[in-house]
């Protein structure tokens, strides 16, 4: 028996384990070759990759070491004994390797798979495997096995009401901040939305993130639920309530390696939201160059696919194909997007109108699933409930209720102005590069820091103006994000037509 | 700028970086989604996998980590001046993900695959992707454009010699030691064969494990070359001479991963004898239930590649199907191995029959490819070199040249006899069971761990007879291999027909 110890490294959510070479009980290298052991404590069991230390400070002969995550995940105490046994290959292995090799899987097989992955007996390079072999391949009828075998693990909603309205975009835009516009309007209207977002993956802001600026997001199921029923919507953060654990470990793998496939995004987005409860969808498909869609027929692809799993799963789904040419707004970061948003809900006159736009036109198309509205009055009835304040009044109650942010922050104080490098017209402003920047400048880690556009597609500018402003917090970030900037600034400038 | 420290972890070949969660310099939480950094030491950069530290008697906020292999390549010493940044990923993970989504890859872009993977500058979950996208689907030209980029990395022999011979089994088959038996007939006739073997991943012994236990194998090329001039042959660990560094690092994956597809197992075997300069090459492909190929027309098709392979790179190809039924002579792991090698070249009458016929056959086979030879003879010729003890002489001068083990090593000394539950007749034995048990025993880490059999396919055995006996050196591994034996012995036992 060896003596549990925490080891406090943090490997990202995978199961390490640490073994002294000189171990006084096992011979850690027999166990290398295939990288997983099972470790064994007061009868439960927890796979793990292996690590092997050769400086006793770390792990000394007597101890087994288990990083962070998975310490907690074994729930002992440091100084239990532990045993340690030759991994066994979760079964599910035998079906991912079936898939690579061309199999279409039964949905139970899908199923074992997506609870292997929820519990965490997947290493990382063996969910690349089953990511990649579905992504070359998947027919609709795994789409949708795979959806329900990943809203079947996690938590799961309920609501009372006979309508519950959702809306979610794919994402890709940078400072498409809607959620925090379109919410406020649709429950001032009397339509329940328990919105439940994602914070930045590899992205400078989720909805989380931003909404974090002005409200606490970390709310519990219960919490959830009696702001929902007090002010009629919510914007929670959907990784506290656990709504989808398989996506979130898949998510982890998929977002380094750059793959994001149609049917793996329409598995993990329709999952979430069958969790969520929701009985009607609006789904954002943002179509341009620099976006993941790049164009209609592929938007239209990837529309059929989430109306095939709605119409399967009895979710109502909405699909719209929207402006994916350019970012929405102004500000790209946490502080940066939700000033945009209450500037928006609060009518000012230099409110980015893109942004207002794009909110109408969303929360009007989810107005239009009350029965008692007049059909195409969707819009007409959100513009009123946008001028008349009501959206600000329930956009303050739900950040009352979540628990208003009484610290007020301010943009990152590191600044830097991109200058147009000559005079003309904006024909392009990169997605991509514009994340990616914010990202550098160290949001969302770093709820200030970010970009600041100053001109949009079609503006006119003079050589030496500036396009943007960087914010950045910390020096490290600052160099990274200027040198990328240098770089390439992310827009085109042309002659004007 | 950081200070360097080298961590005692063994990471398995992967880079990995430890920063502190509270860097003085930078915030590693940025790094996290996209888990890689670069590394910037005096001119050079190295990728990593970061690990976050919350502990500063591992991690000081001053310092980054680096596991022990990754300290080695960056060449650098404990607190020299180091810098990070955001890692750009390497630019062939582009065509990677082509790959995956269904393009047949340029010849180009696998070299640049093949070169950023020697390089180190894949984590696991990335050579994960490469290996599952060229799993699902590989053209023959992407096989071949494969094989070459694989030689091109590494290493590579010359020869002068007209006809430079060289044997290779595709592997699976417990105890198959053929070519220690097959390199001194053949260098006995005067064909070199200057054979580089693998050390066993998951297997319990490779040819250059069992080949340890008599002489020395880690030899430097220029060691090798020496010898083989002396002696016509050698038998040395191809790792140690660096002739396939891509190779290795895929298998390093590939085998915990439990794939091994035929177009990846052509251009690993392949691009390996390519850089060892053979040019007339014997694969040996056994068949059987329990081995790699289960049947005649899989073999058949891995057959053409080879061969297709073979011809369009220059070098000669002969392939034979082999019996896979069954493990091939007694012993399982090195020590038990050697023997059996020994015992067929010493001509003791009670050698195992089937490795010294096996041997003969592909020795003969061999030989068939010197002109001087009358068509035909190979057979004959191997057979008088063996009884006429040349081949055991030149085994000797072989070792001697190599440098032989001057300790003698004994089979472990826990034992444990795994008897027939029934009287009857051994109908099969699984090959693959055989080695997992002889591995759990401590093969081939353990010389002296393995399995000794008692009795093979066709044998009568009454019940409570002994059918193996399972030899370790350690309490833990003699209790890991007792309980699998005892869950299934990997014997079956029938009626006498």
């Amino acid at each position: 028996m060896l003596k549990l110890k925490r080891v406090a490294i943090d490997t990202q959510g995978e199961n390490v384990a640490f073994m002294a070479r000189n171990c006084a009980v096992y011979r850690p290298e027999e166990f290398q070759a295939l990288k997983k052991i099972e470790v064994q404590h007061a009868g439960h069991t927890l796979l793990a990759s292996l690590m092997i230390v050769d400086d006793d400070s770390i792990i000394a002969v007597d101890q087994l070491g288990l990083s962070e995550q998975a310490f907690a995940r074994l729930g002992g105490k440091a100084g239990d004994a532990v045993c340690i046994a030759p991994a066994e290959p979760p079964k599910s292995l035998d079906y991912v390797r079936l898939k690579i090799h061309g199999s279409t899987l039964e949905a139970h097989q899908l199923e074992e798979i997506i609870s292997d992955i929820a519990a965490h007996r997947y290493s990382e390079m063996e969910i690349a495997a089953f990511l990649v072999s579905s992504a070359g391949f998947m027919t609709t009828g795994e789409m949708l096995a795979l959806t329900r075998a990943m809203s079947q693990v996690g938590n799961r909603l309920t609501w009372k009401a006979p309508c519950v309205v959702d809306k979610h975009c794919i994402g890709g835009i940078p400072g498409n901040r809607t959620s925090m516009i379109v919410v406020p309007i649709v429950a001032a209207h009397g339509l329940p939305i328990p919105k439940s977002s994602s914070r930045a993956i590899t992205s400078p802001a989720g909805t989380a993130d931003t909404m974090e600026v002005l409200a606490r997001v970390d709310l519990s199921m219960q919490a959830m639920r009696t702001v929902v029923e007090d002010c009629g919507g919510c914007l929670v953060w959907g990784g506290h309530v656990n709504l989808s654990p398989a996506d979130d470990v898949l998510i982890s793998v998929e977002r380094p390696l750059g793959i994001d496939t149609r049917e793996q995004m329409v598995a993990s987005i329709m999952s979430k939201k069958m969790s969520a409860g929701s009985t009607h969808l609006l789904i954002d498909i943002p179509v341009g160059a620099t976006a993941k869609v790049h164009n209609n027929g592929d938007a239209m692809r990837l529309r059929k696919l989430f109306e095939y799993v709605g119409r399967e799963v009895g979710l109502h789904v909405d699909v719209v194909t929207t402006d994916g040419s350019q970012p929405i707004g102004r500000g790209i970061g946490p502080v940066l997007e939700a000033r945009d948003v209450m500037a928006v809900l609060s009518n000012q006159p230099d409110a980015p109108a893109d942004l207002r736009e794009k909110s109408l036109q969303l929360a009007g198309a989810l107005i239009e699933n009350d029965p008692a509205l007049v059909g195409g009055s969707g819009y007409a009835r959100a513009r009123q409930l946008l001028e008349n304040g009501e959206a600000l009044k329930t956009m303050n109650r739900i950040i009352d209720a979540q628990g208003r942010q009484t610290a007020t922050i301010a943009p990152g104080g590191l600044t830097k102005d991109i200058l147009a490098h000559r005079s003309g017209v904006v024909t392009a402003i990169d997605c991509f590069r514009m994340n990616r920047l914010a990202r550098l400048a160290g949001a969302p880690l770093d709820k200030g820091a970010g970009i600041d556009l100053f001109h949009k597609v079609g503006d006119r500018v003079s050589a030496g103006e500036p396009l943007y402003r960087i914010h950045a917090c910390f020096e490290s970030d600052f160099g990274f994000a200027a040198a990328y900037a240098d770089e390439n600034t992310g827009y085109c400038l042309g002659d004007e037509r």
